[in-house]
């Protein structure tokens, strides 16, 4: 444990506090005093709510004096993406359009979260209306990558990725549409877990599109993923689309080795055109997984480009339906970007979609036949580690698709066909910048993936590393 | 009890069977009796299978006479709809495409019937992929009425209708996509159950629209649409969308009086335009319903254009979706008219499929509070008893449109909603022909209306009157 309250674990912290080794107070001071150094060269949070922040800090350690603890998450300082709804406080989705808006219910996900205790910080940037993948925003600025800050965090839970890394929260929600969790993760060096559709409960989470939404958590750890999800997860009155597949004991599958766990490779795809240290980090990785006990095996997947075309086309028109009003009524309040990928969703025929929404049973089928046996398949979050902030400023420019479309080949697929996948930190490139590896598996066994890289992060300390202020 | 099996109720002669008062051998050699002196005037069988039938009756009369029943139908031949999956069977959908198609799977709800003894008759007619309200067929001859022979039957469950009220079948499955239960119910003086959606699984059955085709039957009562769907409804393996829902003893509840009853008479849109002796024959109808105990009130409903509108483009997108493989390979085997119908749904944008997809859940709220507290919403199944077969034969010419509109005017706010609807045989024209009012239900209601039927059923007999040979 970091003798820094601030750079604790998630898991570590919400013990210290437990164990009262340190106050709330404490910790939360700690980690305001972080945000004030770097919130101003990452522009990482939304909103910083120190004064309440700390005043709820104390009346945690007031109550747990008393022997009231509320829960797992007692007095730990949180701050997560800015679209999951808190009754009574602004919610922007990174938009303009709701930059003054103040929902009246709060997300389930996050009411879990404060129901086990968690102390608000603040709100954390993201991509305008979750729909990029970069981590630009022309409303609020770029975040910064806190290992370069010329470079991009990657989107749309750009704030979490940037924050988390910087050690300036333990740990935050963020939403993976197509990528918006594992992305950050790998680009910022932090692990990401993207939940199977249906694992948590969406209500109240700002929706993009309604069949690949998920809601998942962004941390130094799995084991602290698995914490967050153990808290999160399950079935939920307010969204039938959440699963009541039971909610497995996520926290000790990540104290169980890798012996007896068949991890597959892909013979292609994945491993195409890769950055040259994304090849070397993703043999290096496979290595350790092999040496840690898991044995390592060739899959041969299917057809993975038609999966991404068919997960953007399924995720354009479900974003354009939600956004055609303000389309019409507000065009001006989005950026350029953005606007113009909502439009292209609004010339899709229904039939078109339907297609490819009927097409997820059959691809997932196989899919699953492909990976038979295999308990999770290791691929590269991104080919690339994070371009700069500026050449990756591409707007609605002609050659914005295709940075896009590199930057999310590897994560697209997994989300058309609603399986779970953890991004863990596996390396770092010769100037610095983090890599990571997803772990795909199958759909409700989160529990294998945070089990793999507990394993991993037990033999590795990627995860560990903190940046340095510049 | 008619002395003529071939006149009996299903219920009577499934009853007169297991009791032995009659052989099944006996029953349907007097049913193919009538086929035989029909069919030629009426088109309704799309094939009949004589010899199997008897061969089936007579091995049903072995097995009965050794005390092995099979259940509620042993021995009752019946013949359904020609898209119900019947394996090894040809399955033509009323279409040249699947003039030669035999599944390998047996439809679930057919395969019930089968499970509890019914005998295979062969199959009837239908329109052409069920996609059409008249009956007309280009490729197999339109089906024809057996009160006038120069008038419709009402469709898509055109063969369904014209057999159940010439008496040349018990009673038959029909499917309610846009009310192609009730409207031949209604055109041809039967009992027509159009089934809260998810109430019978679709497995086996001919999709056209996946958001809104219901499975439901056609019989001489009300006590016999209850029997078919106690065997029918429930949960289903091969259909995920068919509910859980506790499956509630529907004879038991045609036996009950109309005390303690509410129904409701809109005050618009249900009453509006009539033909006068529909118009008459609603209230006679509503009196008839008040004499034998239920309390008549009005209702006010929500604009019900609009739902109109959005199932019919939610049935336009969705057929559509299924056919375009055909549409594109083999445009020439379509009749005009579907063809027409088919091709409108290409058009149609994701959006505005999406936008009246999610209206559904608002609408269904709004309704449910404009019936609150009341059992059942009493309309006319069309504003008009039948057209000639002449003068709706309209082909795609330009005033299709118009004709179709109007015929079905009254049926698709009720698919649109997903809810369950009675039609039953409510009276006559001068000219002969019969009426039929609809009982809108609450969804899984079903119960509701059977009782509400049966009791009307019991204080007259329009259901059992029979159309003579001319």
């Amino acid at each position: 444990m970091s003798s820094e309250p601030a750079l604790m674990t998630l898991t570590a912290v919400a013990k210290a506090i437990a164990d009262k080794k340190v106050s709330s107070h404490e910790v939360t001071r700690a980690v305001l005093h972080r945000i004030a150094e770097w919130q101003p060269r990452l522009n990482a949070y939304m909103a910083v709510e120190s004064e309440q922040a700390l005043a709820a800090a104390t009346e945690a350690d007031a109550a747990l004096a008393k022997g009231n603890s509320r829960g797992a998450l007692h007095g730990v300082p949180l701050a997560h993406k800015d679209m999951y709804y808190d009754a009574g406080k602004v919610v922007t989705c990174g938009s303009l359009i709701r930059r003054d808006f103040v929902p009246k219910t709060t997300a389930t996900a996050l009411q879990r979260l404060k129901d086990a205790g968690q102390v608000r910080l603040g709100s954390l940037q993201m991509v305008e209306f979750a729909y990029g993948p970069t981590g630009h925003n022309v409303h609020y600025g770029a975040v910064r990558n806190p290992w370069n800050t010329e470079h991009i965090t990657g989107g749309s839970s750009s704030g979490s990725g940037s924050a988390v890394a910087a050690r300036l929260t333990f740990a935050a929600l963020g939403s993976d549409t197509g990528g918006s969790v594992r992305m950050p993760a790998h680009f910022c060096g932090v692990t990401g877990l993207k939940t199977t559709v249906g694992r948590v409960s969406r209500a109240g989470a700002m929706p993009l599109s309604q069949s690949l939404d998920t809601v998942g958590p962004l941390a130094q750890t799995a084991e602290d993923c698995a914490l967050l999800l153990g808290l999160m997860a399950g079935a939920d009155p307010e969204d039938l689309t959440a699963s009541t597949q039971p909610v497995p004991d996520y926290l000790a599958a990540t104290k169980q080795s890798l012996k007896g766990l068949k991890i597959g490779v892909p013979t292609a795809f994945y491993v195409d055109d890769l950055d040259p240290e994304v090849a070397r980090i993703l043999d290096e990785t496979v290595a350790t997984l092999k040496k840690e006990g898991a044995e390592i095996v060739k899959v041969e997947l299917p057809d993975q480009r038609q999966l991404s075309s068919a997960s953007q086309l399924v995720l354009a028109v479900e974003a354009a339906a939600f956004h055609k009003r303000w389309m019409i009524e507000r065009p001006q309040d989005y950026g350029a970007q953005v606007l113009m990928r909502l439009q292209n969703g609004l010339t899709i025929p229904a039939v078109t979609y339907l297609e490819a929404m009927r097409w997820r049973g059959p691809a997932l089928a196989a899919h699953n036949a492909a990976v038979n046996g295999v308990d999770a398949v290791i691929a590269p979050s991104s080919p690339v580690p994070a371009p700069t902030i500026a050449e990756s400023d591409v707007g609605n420019g002609p050659g914005a698709d295709a940075v896009l479309q590199r930057l999310t080949r590897f994560t697209r697929p997994v989300n058309y066909l609603g399986l779970p996948s953890l991004s863990i930190p596996s390396g770092f490139t010769k100037t610095g910048l983090p890599v990571g590896m997803q772990l795909i598996g199958r759909s409700f066994e989160e529990a294998v993936l945070l089990r793999i890289g507990a394993a991993f992060q037990r033999a590795t300390d990627f995860h560990a590393r903190v940046p340095k202020l510049a």
